[in-house]
């Protein structure tokens, strides 16, 4: 039996359907933000800077919640399929958080600001730093075919745990990012309900709606993929067969 | 054997007392920056302020911490006893939150400020509402004598799953509330590296860092109590035997 009638695998199509309504919305606010009160993106100009946050929610949160989702959408499709779907999408969303990161740095020195002095841009380096060696590690464990099946057994629950861990954080830096964005701006105006404020308050709520629903969906027993057969399998293939590394449960 | 040799439970009071020293150290950061830089505490004049962010830090982020890794220091002590220990944790740092959200809202009166108009207030008012509710629930199914054990046994991942999410959201609302005070009061000073500006994002990490290891400890399946067939009696003793509802797992 399930443990809750909630979270029995039939209702995963429809906390997945919210994780995506949640997504392209946040991306979509974002969009009308930056359009409706930032000027709009472009590379050059100030409006340069826009593309920084677009690009971070882009890939550091809604690509990313997603390639998290993967092994939960495709529970059921062959693993090694959505093993390259996950790190994919990940590699897209790497590459697209840095363009939005070349992006506040070029406009930095354009304009002669300083960088890396704030809370928001701690938190970013670090989590963008992170977030490459993740996917390295998580590269050479699983996808490259070096690493033993006790190996990735062992390794499995570090990667799912900072693999969530980062996503949080990247969260967490969007909304310390967006805060920053309003204060510089708007400044004790932000205390007389401007329709900017109210909107990025609004973008800041969703944001950590997004952020709780994949978290939820991750922490579902009964929502992981059934069984890890066919990874042994797999692991036999690329490794255990030409090496003699027995397959048994660690 | 378990699943790797950090997550063993011979390890596990190092993770405990790694967490503890995060968190006393997060609290000594919040009162040393507040008496350094702020002028200290005092519930008149406009230091009164200054109770917001410390009772928040106690309350909200320490104790509400620890309160969540009860289940894992005293895993082999009797359940009835943890669980006690658990709720009174929780209504210490209620008490001392609601103290500090007195403080801003008194502040803001005598000031003439607006309230709630921020991100940092939405996410604190609806954290603040959550951990009230979810208390008043976990009381109801696992303290009062009422709710039978194939209740509690369903009702149980939704109140782990809800108390991780809402102390998460608890760090996140202090972050937000951190680079808040840290504009209102440096503004563009930010960007050339003021002492204070340093001081609190070195606190912002921190808090970053206790929240991290407390969910590292929640997330390893090898730190949980061992059985849970001694709460299974329990709910016997209260529930089951009066009533005959059968204990047989969900």
């Amino acid at each position: 039996m399930e443990h809750s009638a909630a979270s029995s695998p039939a209702t995963l199509p429809y906390y997945v359907a919210l994780s995506q309504l949640l997504g392209l919305t946040v991306v979509a606010v974002t969009g009308a933000w930056l359009g409706l009160y930032r000027g709009g993106i472009a590379w050059e100009s100030s409006l340069q800077f826009n593309v920084h946050p677009l690009c971070m929610v882009i890939g550091m949160i809604f690509l990313q919640g997603d390639a998290l989702l993967v092994y939960r959408v495709f529970r059921k499709e062959a693993k090694r399929t959505t093993k390259v779907l996950h790190g994919l999408l990940h590699v897209v969303a790497f590459i697209i958080a840095l363009v939005g990161l070349v992006a506040v740095f070029d406009y930095h020195k354009k304009k002669g600001y300083a960088d890396l002095y704030s809370l928001h841009s701690w938190c970013g380096i670090l989590v963008f730093v992170l977030y490459f060696v993740q996917w390295l590690v998580g590269f050479s464990f699983f996808l490259f075919p070096g690493a033993s099946f006790s190996l990735r057994s062992r390794y499995r629950p570090q990667h799912i745990f900072s693999g969530a861990t980062i996503f949080l954080l990247s969260v967490g830096t969007a909304l310390l990012g967006l805060k920053e964005a309003l204060l510089f701006k708007l400044g004790t105006k932000y205390s007389t309900f401007e329709p900017e404020g109210v909107l990025a308050n609004v973008l800041g709520l969703l944001l950590i709606c997004f952020g709780v629903v994949v978290l939820y969906i991750l922490a579902q027993a009964d929502w992981k993929r059934p069984s890890q057969a066919e990874e042994q399998a797999l692991s036999m293939d690329f490794k255990t067969l030409t090496e003699g590394d027995s397959p048994s449960p660690q």
